[in-house]
């Protein structure tokens, strides 16, 4: 639906050639066309982006999403996002939106228009936010996932920067096209493995094992996003007791877990209950303490 | 430059949902916003496109490329292209823009606004036509290449489909991201090599490799685009008496041959003077030639 609160960041980056004299952000309508055909997001998926959760009008995990997305403008040759714009312009977006248990705010930086013409340099910047649909069935009775090749080696990331791999970009085809893969088999998500046998992330999200008392999720280094819903769902493993590491997780560890999880910013913990069609044990009670603690992160 | 014309295509595709009593395709002002911040070209990469080269009026491959952007259709789930819509459509542009010796055409096909409203399962589309840039340099004096690993093997596109290695989609990040690696070590432009150690193509083009009286092209099952201005460039090397081939190339072989160009719908045939440092020897005049034959075609 065409819905939810636009901002328009006029001055999203440090040392832009924007204007200094009008506002650093604008209201605008969503229903309104804003961006030209011309823009390197339409026409290249030349951006980052990231969305967070908005939990009773307390953005979560803002400031490593914020980390996250100056990570992905360095690794894009993008100017450096200006944090402090973008937090005011959330703000006064949560603000300006109707009060619901959770929103989601997905803020977007595109290379700009492009073209020789002056303002190209200048890159196209928004705020969109609206409010999260039911969660609840992914949430409580968990998900069914298969793995999928996502066609590289599990260091391809420090062999092939050019690949971009670990920045979170607008070219997002593949992701979407994984996600129609596993519907077609019957299937509700991903997991995708790397060419040489090792399980990754999800197209949108991070993976946790649990096995016993140790909680495992795969090395970031494997051009994985570094998670913020994984590091708070850390915090809590760790408040519990539980043990928790980084590590090269081999393709066939999933199916000797105790449990595992999905998660990432709007969903949060979603339990996985089967993979490639075998059953996993999901833990109800863990999974609602866990997203409990996620929901209830201050920032 | 937000110059040019530009045509939005309301009836994209075949028994699309959009209303059948209006204008199949309206012209708009390039200068004026026309794309929602929720299509999902601009947040997901999540389309098609095809370029154009139009020659003294005539768009020059255009079955082949109408042909391609439902191939690319195919390949992402999205409708069908309506061939004769986008065709009156691309004429109509070429009629509107001012007469020069040669134009670019970009048709984007883009899966349209992300939600549920009523529209929600209309692509976006439309047409952008302009004036190429002056290309003689790249043409005659050739250009510098760098070899950069793609990540996948060679066969990825039969072994994993979801990649989407074949399509020409909207998520064009890691092309631009080689282009900059390029400009980096001071080259021109990049040839992307497979995991295992093939010749792939360019970011933007397909590779001629000439062996003697042989014309090779990498083959088109490596997640290569089977490219339109490789089809006419092999039919102008038919005419002259070359052996033309479709081969699996070792990345080695570039160093062997005797002569090599990019070729693409803009710039069309350029010669590689360098690769990865090594001078390669350009032939100016059957380049030429090669060059007045693409643009002379008159389909």
């Amino acid at each position: 639906m065409s819905v939810g609160t636009l901002i328009l960041i006029t001055r999203p980056v440090l040392g832009g050639s924007g204007s200094d004299s009008g506002p650093a952000f604008v209201f605008a309508d969503v229903a309104d066309p804003q961006l030209s055909v011309l823009d390197l997001a339409a026409t290249r998926g030349d951006g980052i982006f990231e969305s967070i959760g908005v939990s009773d009008g307390r953005p979560q995990a803002l400031r490593e999403h914020l980390a996250r997305l100056a990570h992905s403008a360095a690794m894009l040759d993008l100017p450096e996002p200006d944090a402090a714009v973008w937090t005011e312009a959330l703000l006064a977006g949560i603000a300006a939106h109707p009060a619901v248990p959770e929103l989601f705010a997905k803020l977007v930086l595109s290379r700009g228009v492009e073209g020789g013409s002056p303002g190209a340099d200048t890159p196209t910047a928004w705020i969109h936010l609206g409010t999260v649909e039911d969660q609840s069935v992914a949430r409580n009775s968990g998900i069914s996932v298969i793995t999928l090749d996502r066609g590289y080696r599990h260091d391809v990331a420090q062999t092939s920067p050019w690949l971009l791999q670990g920045a979170k970009t607008l070219s997002y085809a593949v992701n979407r096209s994984a996600a129609r893969e596993a519907a077609r088999r019957g299937a509700d998500d991903v997991l995708f493995l790397s060419s040489d046998g090792f399980l990754l992330e999800g197209p949108t999200s991070n993976v946790l094992l649990r096995f016993g008392d140790r909680i495992v999720t795969p090395r970031t280094d494997q051009g994985i996003l570094a998670g913020t819903t994984q590091t708070g769902a850390f915090a809590f493993f760790d408040a519990c007791g539980f043990e928790t590491a980084y590590e090269l997780v081999p393709a066939g560890a999933i199916g000797r877990a105790d449990a595992a999880w999905l998660v990432s910013s709007v969903r949060l913990a979603a339990p996985v209950r089967r993979v490639d069609g075998r059953p996993l044990p999901v833990d109800a009670e863990l999974t609602s303490r866990l997203n409990s603690a996620l929901l209830a992160r201050t920032r």
